[in-house]
């Protein structure tokens, strides 16, 4: 059996540390890179970034629709993106919040969950409107030493009252996700292949999390509003080689000269590990 | 200013009926087509049951995931069946169930309602759980013709406890999306460019669905065990025009020769507009 993606996660952090680069060639990033928005753009932009993440990241998280307004064309460049952050020996998290039901997402977890397809990622956001248990298809792929990261509880204040409702059992959406990941993480012997995201900004519920037993991505982390305090305090009690910390714009509103990306990256790097 | 999709869709049921035709060529449907799972079957059965749609249906709903397991090569695919369905005077209804915070949702907007996407769609279906009201920058995509199916209530029973939770002002998660989403379609004078999915066999809330002002697309039918009388008692009410039905796998169980395609079609269009 393939090593779990939990204890693959668990050594890039321990090695490489705990931040993860948005690969996000939206128009504003392509901007502060003076370049067009076209799919030209988009590669250079994706593939600078990725090249400063080399050296200070553990994860790069290339958020899909930025490359899906190019169609297939746009596509092909998500692909070569993540076979080169591969190659570099990072991890991938793909972000594109799939999830539907039954065979549509099989069809999904085929298409970024498996050994065979060209956009094969070491881990994907999935989305539970349709019901956590709805994701055991794409729970099911993961025996193949790659994971998933299930939406939570978010930074912006419109997912809060959908995912701060309260079930009928008077439980709240987000406490419900979490402890059906922590369900499907049981029998991990320290890390599983399920995590969650969860916003830095977000409210905190009644499950705790260092009982999750899964990796933990947060995002919203310098553009977004959040700070390194509010990570801390909540993952705190949580073993620290399973939280990833994500940055995307404000990685690139510093400068976006090869040095001046690298620089930040490291600062952003060396932050979290002082302050987690 | 371009026609609203709400009207396109009113007029397109009117003519043609409200059967939508799923062109979902998964493992299952290309082996009851009796062809190999390759990128060259999903192209053939897409295109064979397009083909078979164009007498029967007024729309089609590809569902992305099936096209997505062949990575770039399989969006090429898609974009073509779609770009085909629409030169047949079918409106396509992309079925993705996007849904991200802020520049993401503008990035996902561009790609499935701007004209200049290789995967422009008449209406694309979207996903609440970070909020229904994060999915603002797609209603603001919707003035140039198109729109969007926001998932509201599943037929699936794992969506129950969450689509069912009730927000602290004791509102059922589904129905602050139906609110929501007659808010958006306040100013419309007949049928507005915001719609929602609803199974056929999906609880029923407190928002009465004929204040909804938006389409309805109800799949849920056939296969996964709902029926039309089912769909007659969720619709009662609301315009007829306004409510599409869609089947898949349903379709395709009968036989997947394009003769006995073409009459199963067509019964369903039949039945659904004696039935409704």
């Amino acid at each position: 059996m393939a090593e779990g993606f939990g204890e693959r996660l668990r050594r890039a952090v321990t090695d490489r540390g705990a931040l993860c680069v948005g690969l996000d060639p939206s128009p504003e990033v392509l901007g502060a890179f003076e370049r067009e928005d076209t799919l030209e753009g988009v590669q250079y932009v994706a593939l600078a970034l990725l090249d400063a993440a080399t050296d200070a990241a553990s994860c790069v998280k290339p958020q899909v629709a930025f490359y899906e307004r190019f169609g297939s064309r746009g596509y092909a460049v998500l692909e070569r993106v993540m076979s080169e952050a591969r190659a570099a020996g990072l991890l991938v998290i793909a972000d594109a919040k799939r999830g539907d039901i039954g065979s549509s997402n099989e069809g999904y977890a085929e298409s970024w969950l498996s050994d065979a397809s060209p956009l094969a990622s070491d881990a994907l956001t999935v989305s539970p409107y349709l019901g956590v248990d709805s994701l055991s298809p794409f729970v099911t792929r993961t025996t193949t030493g790659r994971g998933l990261f299930v939406l939570c509880a978010t930074s912006n204040p419109e997912g809060r009252a959908l995912q701060g409702a309260r079930t009928a059992e008077g439980v709240r959406v987000f406490d419900d996700v979490l402890s059906t990941v922590a369900r499907w993480n049981a029998d991990a012997t320290i890390l599983g292949n399920i995590g969650v995201v969860l916003g830095a900004s977000a409210p905190r519920g009644d499950f705790p999390l260092r009982e999750l037993r899964g990796p933990v991505l947060v995002p919203g982390v310098g553009a977004q509003g959040g700070g390194l305090d509010q990570v801390r305090r909540l993952t705190e009690g949580v073993e620290r080689s399973s939280v990833v910390v994500s940055l995307s714009r404000g990685l690139v509103g510093e400068g976006a000269s090869p040095r001046s990306l690298r620089a930040t990256m490291s600062r952003w790097r060396d932050a979290i590990a002082e302050n987690l």
